[in-house]
């Protein structure tokens, strides 16, 4: 093996996407690097917006000899994503698979054969170079499908119930609960005894969080939503949550809940409301739609972006290494991720699967095997 | 004296304000109080939600004893503020007088017949009994008009500046920044080398702010208002903004410039936009519409609610000494605040009165002197 076949996105000036295939070289590792056979790469809602951008997937069309998938982009949107214009770019955040090669150095070398999960940005590839500090390291028994998702539904779900300890909360709320993320979280506070509400956008979202043991659970679409929601915070004292769907009014309706909640008791003039930290971290971005603020919570909450590199990043070597070593550990049980479908990178170009795994319905979750059917 | 008239306000189960002035006993001052003679309370804009909360006032009376100004509050909005229902409470957050009795203590006796300014919650009565600590005590030359506003604008600008440091912003953007505070904070900045962005909302604003120096002034009215904004945030490097208004899309138009200038030299995807952390505090609500977030600031931002009383209580001691003593030192000068109308107590319930300062147009400024006409 010299050359691995690889996806890469390009957007040009002119208002057209490609997902291409090409063939690239594989470097020789140096001393503190592997080389991964990746067998499984998910395909993340984190994924889509560097893979596809703006375009209209609906016009999309693959090429004869399957190696362009191409589609329109609009062109008054092509100012807001000038960063990225005519450039080719590497896709896939997070794979695994099985380590082929290695570097002379003894670490390295120790993972020969070793299944390892990896975070690079580039895993839509039959072969990636990375060094050794990028890897999970599994055990033997876990598949690589298994391994898949090692880093961003672990690291997120363990990085939210950090963050609660790290700024003095006692209790979560998390929306677009019955995600795979939402699951994990659900499994996480449950064996570290932490109270969670899970809101949830339909009964059945509420049932499979019902299955693995959920106790909060409040149906956005129910029309006792708004009465629940307080409910549920108000008994969990929850003034933390992390929202995956950042458009209407949800981030405020938590809020709401959170100041009455602060302010049941309170006599006098409580201008101010609570004097509780209220806080809102917008981790996703499912609903594109302007967040409406009624600010009806006092003078005391914030609302924020979050993202896991950027916490990441707070934590000492040590700490993360810990939390890499729980997700080995349970990535069978608390971190289990079951894939519906698993794409070649020929099926992951065909248009039609392609609309499929972008709508990001709960249930469905997809990966690619860089070296299927090739 | 042994009492003192006070103006208290209630809001009625049944939706009815009512502003009264009552007769109250001053209490003998303890080993560390003083006794004020109150000569000058401002009606700042925190005034008013404790004075009126939701009330109608365009519907107001006085009665015929001129002691009762009452107004019909909504009855559906009666749930939001059920803290405050049925009581009789003090209003007047700040107020300046001369010490006209003194508790035992060394510290109390010598503030006999100084001019000193306080922050009760109680200012609008001509009496104040206060402990010393309540006290900044001004200079033989200040005069009680020129002391009324020495805490809530003052420190709001001077602490607007240390958050700044605090949390490791260089520059400042501010709205509805002719306002007295306005103009305070751009006298700070001046004189501490700090940039300052100015958003005002017509060209009459912006003429106040260009007398007293201020080098960057964007007319939210303007047609380039965006580009404006862009630009001042651009060449100040501000990421941290201060607003006033709350309502509409004024804090996301801040955000946004702040991270197109962030990501003005990104390249490739930048899918979660410039890593400097942009944050804009709401002090205020002139506006009470909501917010509308577009969320096109990747994902290292905030917006939360920000407090004098909480911020100051983040502070030591001597640091809230140290700022005091600056307000002392420059109240005719940084901290010099206009008043364009001194009221009676009958004039202050006035109903044609009260629609006009509380209309919190720039310009018009009020205070309330408690012994006037009495």
């Amino acid at each position: 093996m010299t050359t691995s076949k690889q996806l890469f996105t390009l957007i040009s000036n002119v208002g057209q996407l490609e997902i291409s295939l090409k063939t690239v070289d594989v470097p020789q590792p140096k001393a503190h690097e592997v080389i991964v056979r990746i067998e499984a790469a998910p395909i993340n809602p984190s994924d889509m917006w560097p893979m596809f951008g703006p375009a209209n997937l609906a016009e999309a069309v693959l090429s004869e000899d399957k190696l362009t998938f191409s589609a329109p982009v609009n062109k008054g949107i092509l100012p807001r994503i000038k960063s990225r214009l005519d450039q080719v770019l590497p896709i896939g955040n997070e794979g695994a698979g099985t380590v082929i090669a290695a570097g002379d150095s003894e670490a390295a070398q120790s993972l020969m054969g070793k299944t390892v999960a990896i975070l690079t940005g580039g895993t839509y590839a039959q072969y990636c170079c990375v060094p050794v500090q990028a890897c999970i390291v599994h055990k033997e028994s876990t598949s690589a499908i298994n391994a898949a998702s090692s880093f961003v539904n672990p690291l997120t779900a363990l990085g939210m119930v950090e963050t609660m300890r790290m700024e003095g909360h006692t209790a979560l709320v998390h929306t677009a609960a019955a995600s795979s993320l939402g699951q994990m979280l659900n499994k996480i506070c449950l064996a570290q005894d932490v109270s969670l509400v899970n809101i949830v956008r339909n009964q059945q979202q509420a049932e499979i969080l019902k299955e693995i043991g959920a106790t909060y659970i409040c149906d956005s679409s129910s029309k006792t939503f708004k009465a629940d929601l307080y409910q549920a915070i108000n008994e969990t004292g929850a003034t933390l949550a992390f929202d995956a769907i950042g458009g209407g009014e949800i981030v405020s309706d938590i809020l709401t809940a959170m100041e009455q909640s602060g302010s049941k008791d309170a006599v006098g003039f409580n201008t101010y409301g609570s004097e509780s930290n209220k806080q809102v971290y917008i981790y996703g971005g499912l609903d594109f739609s302007p967040s409406i603020l009624n600010r009806a919570y006092g003078m005391t909450w914030g609302i924020g972006g979050w993202l896991l590199m950027r916490f990441l990043a707070k934590l000492q070597p040590q700490q993360i290494v810990k939390l890499q070593q729980q997700v080995a550990n349970e990535i069978t049980t608390t971190f289990a991720c079951t894939f519906t479908e698993e794409l070649s990178f020929e099926q992951a170009m065909t248009p039609a699967i392609v609309l499929q795994y972008n709508a990001k319905k709960t249930g469905g979750k997809y990966l690619i095997n860089p070296n299927k059917n090739l």
